[in-house]
């Protein structure tokens, strides 16, 4: 029998999921997630203005610090649907309230897929209860509900941290969907973590947002931030009280570990995607510098077109440098591929083996080192290359 | 005979070219626009903060005002090429200064393509010498330098216009080359501009940069600003003086009118483009705000995606608009395709022709109108769709 990696790891935790018709493909569209008992939960949400109706609701819900249950559907993402929408998203919550015995506000709704459609509301409640009706905390049940939450996600995203916390075994599982429209800004994609560690709820969102802020915010597909990005976290507390000191530290590096792990497969999953691109800037200015350095470099369409053509065509990279208003002196700036210098003095290196350089790009990772040569800062972003298929998915989305 | 529409159309100026070797297609790679006498001259450049040594060298020599000539190689952008590319770029207006018994200042230099090589002075020099040798005011010569300056655009683009001032005619022409790494900010990709109107070069600046800023400066491609980038006009004077009062104005409107049409030509002839997209925004509280919100739209690769597949997915247009910070309501947002409102009150419009969005979505000119309801300041920004061929382009471009 295989270990249990998925979402149901943690004890207090059992998943659900349907087709209930929602996906025109008759895939797995609905998926609950429910632990034993109202627990301590935490979330951040986007800060696209035209969030969804799901996020208008789940804000409200979450704010108690307690859930029991998570809907997810995908297939429609009831953003733009006015009253109407949020009235279907508190419906959501109702039904699954009612079949669970639980409080309304208990339910946190999530939607993912089309922008501007109505939840067909016959069909999705149907899907919930026979979700609700099959919940397990099999391995299968787990990674079913991931699938039950992706739309052009090629790769089920999963990751399981075990740790030793008061001599007790501490367990955090993630899973998470999103290959397009990725640009998290201080929340994230649809994300959903358990653990079976003890910690209120002020704590847990405390962590959450330091570590979705140094992962799952530090990836681009497309720079296009979702109105329906979330990152939710429920802590059961079936094992050990982590909340303090340095059983706390313990927990967060696990968390942290979980959500690095996510956001990778994101970046390797980006729609079209055949590589992932790291781009680490150091010698910044300040953070903020930095940050703003990798995101330029991670978000242009002509570095990521480069990489895909396998070509280190950094004329690309400086002039991604070139547009932002970082501190740093053009002749000190020094760009590298993997360890090899290809930039530096404000001309080419001489002596690049071409061959050499050929055979750096072609990995499956394609790691950018800029060092800006003005302070101690430094920072990271994720991406991936820019393919004809990122550009057929898209085109082909809707029609 | 046909009309002279080019570059060379206004009276004072002529042009040349050659094909020396630095495009592997051997195809013409040196051009020339040589005035009779030195004359009043303006430029933008582009604020690319690598800045190619021509940018450097040509912003010294402008800044007298007064220009001989312009010689421009494409093929190589000697962009990140150190000290040795800014004694390259000076060498280039000496051995034109040298042949026309011109002073190297009143050369202005320019080099398009790959980014991080060094220019071949033996070619570029035996190109210059025999660019200057064939001369001429003909059609030809202005069409001939315009294919000399291109890369990877499949289209010519010039634009002339003829107006009545003083009772006397006034020609003003430009040519451009510019489909990719298209995004000018206080500037613009390679765009000349002759008029035989009288005019100093202080207003000629004014007047320029006004233009640019109201045409170039609205057109992405990728949101990729070149290091490259220049517009410049050179004014021979042979015709009347237009400076002050409605001369000027009269003026003013027809060099606007230039710039526009080219801008467009830019758009149109984007990478991998099929249909220019046009992105209007009204009722915003601030010009700032418009022009954010209609850039934010215009670049979202997902928007872009969508015209390309015919496809009038408005929920990305709210997608883009929702990351800005621009002032609005998203209930009091209204979103148009021409003139058929596709969202309102914060949800789908009612009763939408699926066959009517898809006839518009169809045509070479996809207009899409924003009203913000926020206030009474407006713009427009133009764009492309995006393709498969975009990446395909930009994947295997120096490979």
């Amino acid at each position: 029998m295989s270990v249990n990696d998925t979402i149901t790891a943690p004890a207090g935790f059992q998943a659900g999921s349907a087709a209930c018709g929602i996906k025109e493909s008759g895939g797995l569209d609905v998926g609950v997630l429910v632990a034993d008992a109202p627990c301590a939960a935490a979330a951040v949400f986007t800060t696209n203005r035209f969030c969804g109706a799901p996020i208008v609701v789940g804000r409200q819900h979450v704010r108690g610090g307690k859930l029991r249950t998570i809907v997810v559907n995908s297939g429609c993402s009831n953003v733009a649907t006015g009253r109407r929408g949020i009235a279907d998203a508190r419906k959501t919550c109702r039904i699954a309230a009612e079949i669970l015995g639980a409080h309304e506000t208990q339910i946190l709704p999530a939607s993912t897929g089309v922008i501007g459609r109505f939840l067909p509301m016959d069909k999705l409640e149907r899907g919930i209860r026979e979700a609700l009706a099959n919940l397990s905390d099999s391995s299968k049940a787990g990674h079913d509900f991931v699938r039950a939450i992706m739309t052009t996600d090629l790769r089920v995203k999963q990751a399981c941290e075990r740790v030793k916390i008061n001599r007790t075994r501490v367990t955090i599982a993630g899973c998470c969907k999103g290959s397009g429209m990725i640009a998290p800004n201080m929340a994230t994609m649809l994300a959903y973590l358990t653990t079976d560690a003890g910690i209120g709820p002020r704590r847990l969102r405390a962590l959450l947002k330091a570590a979705a802020d140094k992962t799952f915010n530090r990836v681009t597909v497309d720079e296009c931030e979702s109105t329906s990005d979330m990152v939710v976290v429920m802590a059961s507390g079936r094992s050990t009280d982590v909340a303090g000191g340095r059983a706390e530290s313990r927990f967060d590096a696990a968390l942290q570990a979980v959500c690095q792990s996510l956001a990778y497969q994101i970046a390797r999953d980006g729609e079209g995607a055949t590589r992932v691109i790291e781009v680490t800037v150091r010698g910044a200015k300040t953070p903020r510098d930095a940050h703003q350095a990798a995101r330029a470099v991670a978000v242009s369409p002509l570095v990521k077109t480069a990489v895909h053509g396998g070509d280190p065509n950094w004329g690309r990279i400086i002039q991604a440098l070139g547009q932002t208003s970082v501190a740093y002196k053009p002749e000190a700036v020094v760009v590298m591929l993997d360890k090899t210098v290809l930039f530096r003095h404000g001309a080419p290196a001489s002596g690049l083996s071409e061959r050499k350089l050929a055979a750096l790009m072609a990995r499956k990772h394609v790691a950018i080192t800029i060092d800006l040569n003005a302070g101690r800062a430094a920072d990271r972003v994720l991406t991936c290359d820019l393919s004809r298929d990122y550009v057929r998915i898209n085109a082909d989305y809707r029609t």
